[in-house]
């Protein structure tokens, strides 16, 4: 058969495109009205490469070969950001069927939500598969709008109570490997354009609150202030200077409030969020211990209240050996942004291939990939499958 | 005639005490309806006093002898911050009344607007008495439901456009002694019902604007990002660091924004605001040249712009050395908070008797005095006006 081009990409993409794309950028939400009519789209390519669709308890689509399972399969997701690109997720399905088409008992999924935007809940489809989706939890959550993620599921035609069911269908699953845009500028600088990535790094994110009191700026004795935002400025210095300077070790205090936050009185409350990320997730629990240490001496020598929660924390991944070895000749990278391959890769082979993107702009309008680097890609995709089922 | 008391000043205040009191504390803005009644409570004082009441073109009000001017003076203010206390100001112009009826050829003044809470514009009165008011800025000053200042005036019966004519009547001054609550718990702590206020401090407010770049928190490497809060942090810890650790120099970031603020962004934006303050106006600006140094190069350093603009500033006041010297052996202070009598010391001798206040609370509903402090403080006016008079 012939090889993937960028024209027959741009063919498969062109019925997915138009769907939630707005003047802001795309928006196919998880359950929403968009993403079904994305899922329409899915089922028509599926028809194209003579796959069976069905869809698992997470809501996840699933076009399987007649072939008795369990398979390889690829693909990414349907769903986009608020205001996202048109590549991230679309451009991993829309390849996964141009390799299915081409190579035998290869499956391709489009993981439910993998975004998350809607409820806070990324990578859904994934975790719910892996068991890793604590179900009681997500199902109580709320939309912006006041809708329960359990209704949303059902207005979408999926059975929120069958969600525990979900891991059953790991079994079906020999390996998972997925195509997907960069999100940094890494394989233009490699001047690459297509790369394999080894493994994604640790993440976590901290929220932290410091409580002081609220006192009069101008009359309150340095010994008697109890500064919040003080407090909290001498962590923010600390989380990124014990992340000691190297450029694979980011550490971000995104986003912080400060009340009352008026000109004449001491901060009396900051509530403050760190994301940090590196390859190596025990010197990630190193750092995080080490900033834990430095807010416990600071709420000592201060007064200040400081409580420093874990929000979320996800130990790095390490894709298979086997997979990456059978990838004809990338360049290897390390990624830092969470995809479905890396919460399946404890608990089956996984791997991914990267596309250049110049920009590295990602999760915008303006997010951009060529399509001769994506017909590249998933070139290399599909000589790993072929190499591997 | 005999001694001021506790139940002399109780009397006084009880027909102001509860004009403008709610349950989040007392509002009694400038030019509203609530300052209207307790200007009348004041023409009340008056009468009792024998003084005739005049009102000057900045809208603030004289009650003065028959004998003519220039006249000695007290008095404070009527107007309050929104939730604020029963005593600021209001016990100011109480006593004054107190020691008016006791002491021959002495008047008795409410500025106008000293607290400035409803069109930042605060010692308006004394401001515009002394010519220190740019008169062309806040007449076209908005309040938060978009009354002009302009009109505010207007709807209290004062004419705006005479604003400009008010430094004539500082002639009719011949100097000003405040009465005041003490807004810390330096008398409670010296064990004093009342002081003397040797000086005003310094004060200085920076407004500092930091931008960066929005990236992904994730995938954007260190080396190329630009934080704007990194920044930020950096500096609050440098302001807070350059002060020395003294006790009477305060240094407070008391208000911040960061833009986008989301979870995994890195800060594009800060907006800063510093209130410093420490009784040598020279070592303040010496502050804040140093903190201006240390932000260039922090700026070439990260690549970050950081705007450093002094948003307000004046330098420390020493009152009077005749005043202090007629004041019956109070203990002396530094005060950190601005006052009319501390705009006035440059131009006519000027004092401040300060009140003990046990908690140190302030500009606050449970703000509070014992009144039997305030008569010791009430009958220190007096005798220092009988001195100076």
């Amino acid at each position: 058969m012939t090889a993937i081009t960028a024209s027959e990409l741009k063919d498969r993409l062109a019925g997915l495109e138009p769907i939630g794309l707005g003047e802001g950028g795309t928006n196919r939400l998880a359950w929403t009205g968009e993403l079904a009519a994305a899922e329409e789209w899915f089922r028509q390519q599926a028809r194209g490469a003579s796959l069976r669709v069905e869809r698992d308890p997470a809501g996840s689509l699933w076009a399987v070969p007649d072939a008795p399972g369990p398979w390889w399969a690829t693909g990414s997701h349907l769903d986009s950001v608020r205001g996202g690109g048109r590549y991230d997720g679309a451009l991993g399905v829309a390849a996964g069927f141009a390799v299915a088409e081409r190579v035998p008992r290869v499956a391709v999924i489009a993981f439910a939500d993998e975004e998350g935007a809607r409820f806070n809940t990324p990578t859904f489809g994934s975790r719910a598969l892996t068991g890793r989706l604590d179900v009681g939890d997500v199902l109580g959550r709320v939309d912006d709008d006041g809708v329960l993620l359990a209704d949303a599921m059902r207005s979408a035609g999926a059975d929120p109570y069958r969600l525990g069911d979900a891991p059953a269908w790991l079994d079906r699953l020999r390996g998972f490997v997925e195509l997907h845009i960069d999100q940094t500028r890494e394989l233009e600088r490699l001047g690459a354009p297509a790369g394999a990535v080894r493994s994604l790094a640790a993440r976590m994110r901290l929220a932290l609150t410091f409580v002081g009191r609220a006192d009069h700026a101008g009359t309150t004795r340095r010994g008697e202030r109890r500064d919040a935002l003080a407090a909290a400025a001498r962590v923010i210095v600390a989380a990124d200077e014990l992340a000691g300077g190297d450029d694979d070790f980011l550490v971000t205090s995104s986003r912080l409030f400060v009340e009352p936050n008026a000109f004449t009185t001491v901060p009396s409350r900051v509530r403050l969020w760190i994301d940090a990320r590196t390859p190596d997730g025990e010197r990630l629990s190193e750092w995080r211990d080490l900033l834990s240490q430095r807010a416990r001496e600071l709420a000592e020598r201060t007064g200040i209240e400081i409580e420093l929660a874990t929000a979320s924390h996800s130990d790095g991944v390490e894709f298979d050996a086997r997979v990456l070895a059978a990838m004809p000749g990338l360049p290897e990278l390390v990624c830092f942004a969470g995809h479905d391959a890396g919460i399946l890769a404890p608990r089956v082979p996984a791997g991914m291939v990267f596309v250049r993107n110049a920009t590295g702009v990602s999760h915008a309008p303006d997010e951009h990939v060529e399509l001769a680097d994506a017909a590249v890609a998933a070139e290399a995709l599909r000589a790993t499958l072929e190499a591997l089922a």
